[in-house]
């Protein structure tokens, strides 16, 4: 494996994924330029010719590329559709090219107009089998379609962008393949007043070649776009047959536009609408209940933090990730703030990482109790942001007796002695709460000696 | 932060937002008169001088606005993405600024049209600076984007008339501007029979502003909307090539109205798609066993009630709110109710409040057993509302002995004594019953010794 | 209540229903008529006049029936919408309704046109009130909507077709309304040439009403629809504008169309998109790891079972309706089967209702094992149809020694002795069974030691 | 039942399939050529006789095959739609057929015209009546619904094909449909040039009857698409009221094909959303906390790994398939895999099975722990593919001391023992892992004491 590698790339090589969106790029332009060719080209006009000369180089020159593209394809390593994995054997890449695109692409490649106009001199038998192949490339499209595919995974391009790209680019060279169409259907018929472009300007082919091109698309996005105004319009059964079937194929290229817009528009809402929805629940309930205008503010205010406390934690994210990782993301967010706690200030960097493995990170809205009086210390928290009351309640009447900041630890005490909390802790503002499960901390100092005297000695000189 | 905030402007402030508002108003209004005034009053017409002055002067007062927006903002609290949280800092702000819109904002506030007209006398440079930068304030309808995001979020509003007002504005703004544009093209064409509207109307520059103004609105909503009438249409390359776009960007507008508005039908029609979805399940349930009618009858009544009861329990949303606001609603809304029950008359309202806090309200359909004969008593009722009948079963045949009624207290014999329940509780009508655990109660009695004796006494007076 | 309720009509009447239905028929023919006599009426030509007089004279019977309506609101009880209870007082009806749509209901009801006709004598005063407070009717119109909410509420009615429908009558409704309006613009156009309909025929006021009327909607469903032949347009301003906002109102209205109707589909085809998910999923497990064609058939066959099976069963609907009608139900379906089986032949009806009650009824998928060997009996079960195979595995081999048809019972033999299971049973067909918690029958044989001596006799009898 | 079911045909029989196949597409051949028929040929003109001929010809051809369906109807079993089984009661196929479809599918088989014809010599009277009667033909296209309906179930074909064809296939009906539809419209009109096709080309009719066909289609398709360019349109009030009510249907139509399409959008790119959601928020999560650009490199990586192994694994699938075909399918896939581990080398082929039977496999992303150090050995794994990792922690330090490959065992030296772990094995490369309950392990060995040897004897001979 290791040796053949050095001969076989991997698709995911970066310079290889550069040398595809090259050949993407070149496809599209191929794909493009070839039917504007056989349109507007083939009737030689003295004034076109330079036009003409520099669309064929470029054309020779997309098939040298094509060319090297074929050969390169025998040492890309591919991903096996049934085990994910890549296959790195150079026989087999070989083996599945040679049984499914080389054909195509070999044929799409080899410039036959160029052979046959050099093998026997005649210019038309050489355009009829260049028009004949040419077909062929539009095969290779799919190489754009691939590029796509790609792109849409690829989180650092913006997803609907990227598809709203798509969208374009396809219905840009459907106008522009009608549009050309239309012009050869006009052009090669025998009668040619009798054509769309010929009723209205008897001498079209006199004009310049850019106005032919922009009349054809013109027409070809009207019909596309459903609005028809018919300035332009069939004027003969070959036309009103291809006019036909294109309209259909619209139909149908125009529910696949709206069908995918929707289905962003649908995405982007989402948010927008379970928030609302939340909201508005919460607003139906207070009016059905005829509740007072200050316990709607209340309420009102505490879902809109609640909406946005959710959005900040994402312990689900860190719960998905394996055990190294999420212990390095932990060691980085939570060390910093968890060693300048009056508690673990003395301990070995050893059990502080061991006890930062285990914490988990949370945002709490304002108003929310996160240790209610007399129940059995679970948790220990530190406060990361945010400020936590301490609320003491005396015969039902409550009362804030004291104000934690960023850094303060909640709940120590009742965990070191192993009684119930004898204090209501409740945030004010919306706060980053750091909580370690008090048996998790037990469990450390139980293996730890040594860290278990240094936090003992630094709780006793605190309280 | 306590002395900054006295000069910074927290962007929720009410009066911040009326200024916001005013804001996006003029912005819209600017964006709105700006194409009108370069396509229509460029060339200077006598019996259009007094609406051009107008709209001139117009102009030079908003900008002022604009100017004094600009400084504002310096001076507004901001959102930081990351942490959710009001940035006060004034440097912060300021950078943030500078770093971000100013440039825009600047540049397209400053009358460069009147300073050019002032300095050099030259009205034709003065115009071409005023076109130029007349576009950036496009840039600043970002400002009515905000606003109806915000609105959007906003519940005091309709979701679906905000999205449609929405709607509707970008479609008459695309459909104004491309109309405006369709009569620059048309009248800065040299060859004026060539043109669109030339070539129905040769004089056409000699009608009323206003006429000219329709007709080319006129067009370009035949064209956005896909009309396509044909009655005027394109006459030359230039407004082929223009038309051509704007047609490719109907298709995506007219896609972007169809998926927002079958986005909005389909969150309206949920909820009557689920009503019948659980309705036809149980007819076709029926169908498929070949009930009898009157079976049939009960099925649906009590699915039809069931739905009703769905959606007036709402105590999801009580669950998620925190302790000390579900407190003032619970009081709010079952303490007059639980002090007239007679278990409770006579005990101390700090009690009460405590009870009160540990109940929960539930709507329950018409002919649910609400209490088992021979089960525990884990919870007792009390009667909100509706009617519940009191049920012996003796050999196999039920008997109502008894109608309970609002205010009524059901299983409290059974807890009193912690011996199963000799009744089934079975409601009559759509009834909402608060209930109270069972232990809460007796947990609550075992610390008020006072309150204990008064309710054993009441109990020993009824029983 | 009972008193009032006497002479307080309650809108789940049936015959109170009928009168709505004929009210929203007529409400519907009125807003349909009044458009058609204001567009096509108000000249009066010879030929017309009995058209026209018959038209008049229905107004005035519908008038009566709405006045008739104003009366009878006052004595429907109404559901109040936050306790959604009926209110039978009517004193609130009175109050609810006077404080709503009374007055406007009045305004359309009284013919103002007739009054001021018959006071005044001006026929054309007359006239001018009668538009005016004609406009009122289009309000009414809410009584349709309302019977269409009722509708699709109902499960006797088809939901697609209702809202089908409701599409329909709404689009014909507006390009009726525009096509009159179409008429009376150009109808009330000074200069009869440069009109839509006058453009193309000089003389159209002579044609008769109904090829009027016909080119008007012709022309109104043309632009609503987008197809937009061209062929009659808008020629001054007047007809310009108009037209213009009746197309931009058309781009909403088709995208209300479109959004309805995909999501109809979306609903439609869920069904059949599940099935195929999960047959989809089976068939890439199947291939993906290479098992052979038998396997294959026997995984397909049995998720294309399984999901009819699940179809089939309904248990849900069981589970959340209350016990009594559950009870019947049991009763109904469970009893003829049950009281079959030998082992229940003799015992008691009471105990067998006891039992029956406590059947659950499940369809299984052939080749499961519904009881396995040496498993614990948990269940016995009756076969309602289908057949079950017993199968015997000695050393690793499985042998069918037995099969088990309709009325028969399994595993009862492990349940009397209270031993493990001795065989495994397999479905071999597709099979509804009915089984009974083994606790539940020890409980209901305790409680009736009659019937367990009974049902012990026909145990012993049989094995 | 035995001997009915051998004159009754199953309708999931394979030739009976093939003929409802052929008779689907007789039916939409022949629902396509009458419209044609009637439109184009009624008219006798000396050079479509040949054309005319033929098609009647073909036409009582396919009568024929539908007489002998008709016939086989009585012959076919159905499904009940209460029990979903098959009917095999020959007298209650034939009732059902009566009840249901056999009048209609009787009267449009029939060739009544072609009997008038014969008995009253009366061509146009047969005309008639061919007409009238013909009409029911349409009835059978039920048939071809029916076929899309069990193609659209049937996983066999692309199910995003098989709806794109009948959306193509309606459309196109339809729109050949009205083509002649309007050609009957024009053909009959008596003022010749008062018709959509007469005023563009006067002496249509002597045209050929291709041209004639193709104009008319082009038309109906141009109003279908709402294209309209205009160059046809209507031109009596007949021609208008027919095209209203076409553009009012496709209204439907577009509504219909959108609403579908955008359907197949949003299934086909759920699973493309998912992934970029997922990689999105963990990619959220990373900017947010500021994670080090190596940590987010790992973070993403792993996620792309954690999806794919996500739908690698199919374990869902197998329990949801019943015992014996699980076993089977164990068999298949493990016992190549754990025969050859060395564990299990030498014992039994029963006691593998009873193992293999209780083995479940799993796709495992790099870098999670299978086992941690220190926990209970709850499972054993063999390895299928991948790299494993043991890890052994000294003092919070990892280091890697082996490497287990394909065929190695994971955990089996704590299992044997019944000590906790005393490594950590870590995921090196995406890894298939087949794990056993030790519980299962002990069991099976315990039943089997030969075995127990064995494997003991193997254990001993490795360790």
């Amino acid at each position: 494996v290791q040796c053949n590698s050095k001969r076989i790339i991997t698709p995911v090589d970066c310079r290889y994924r550069c040398w595809e969106t090259l050949m993407a790029i070149l496809v599209a332009y191929s794909a493009w330029v070839y039917p504007f060719e056989l349109a507007f080209m083939s009737k030689s006009s003295p004034h076109d010719a330079a036009t003409k000369r520099l669309l064929y180089i470029s054309e020779y020159i997309i098939d040298v590329f094509f060319g090297i593209e074929i050969i390169l394809t025998f040492f890309v390593a591919y991903v096996d559709p049934n085990t994910r994995l890549l296959v790195w054997d150079s026989r087999k890449i070989a083996l599945r090219y040679l049984k499914t695109w080389f054909l195509m692409d070999f044929a799409s490649t080899i410039p036959f107009g160029l052979i046959v106009y050099v093998c026997t001199d005649r210019h038309k038998l050489g355009l009829f089998y260049q028009s004949v192949f040419g077909m062929l490339r539009f095969w290779r499209l799919r190489k754009v379609m691939q590029l796509f595919r790609r792109l849409e995974k690829d989180i650092r391009f913006n997803y609907v962008l990227i598809r709203c790209i798509k969208l374009v680019l396809v219905t840009l060279f459907f106008s522009h393949l009608a549009g050309c169409v239309y012009y050869i259907l006009a052009d090669t018929y025998p009668h040619s007043g009798k054509t769309w472009i010929g009723s209205v300007n008897p001498n079209f082919r006199e004009g310049h070649v850019l106005d032919r091109y922009i009349a054809s698309v013109y027409w070809s996005i009207t019909t596309m776009t459903s609005v028809g105004y018919g300035d332009v319009h069939s004027m003969n059964s070959r036309e009103m047959i291809f006019n036909s079937v294109y309209m259909m194929f619209n139909l149908g290229l125009n529910a696949y536009l709206i069908g995918n817009i929707s289905n962003l528009i649908l995405e982007g809402t989402r948010t927008t609408m379970e928030f609302r929805n939340s909201i508005q629940a919460a607003s139906e309930f207070v009016s059905r209940n005829q509740l007072p205008e200050s316990l709607k503010e209340q309420i009102l205010t505490y879902m809109c933090f609640r909406f946005t406390a959710e959005n900040l934690n994402q312990q689900g994210i860190m719960n998905e990730l394996p055990n190294p990782i999420r212990k390095s993301i932990c060691e980085h967010l939570f060390l910093p703030a968890v060693q300048n706690a009056y508690l673990f200030k003395y301990i070995s960097r050893e059990t502080l990482l061991l006890l930062v493995a285990k914490m988990r990170a949370e945002y709490i809205p304002p108003g929310e109790d996160v240790i209610v009086k007399k129940q059995a210390p679970e948790n220990i928290y530190i406060i990361m942001s945010g400020e936590v009351e301490v609320i003491d309640s005396k015969e039902g009447k409550e009362q804030t007796t004291k104000m934690l900041l960023s850094g303060d630890i909640l709940g120590e005490v009742a965990a070191m002695y192993g009684k119930p909390h004898s204090y209501t802790f409740r945030t004010k503002t919306m706060s980053q709460l750091l909580w370690l499960k008090t048996s998790s901390l037990i469990e450390a100092m139980q293996t730890k000696p040594v860290d278990h005297q240094l936090i003992l000695k630094s709780f006793r000189e605190m309280n």
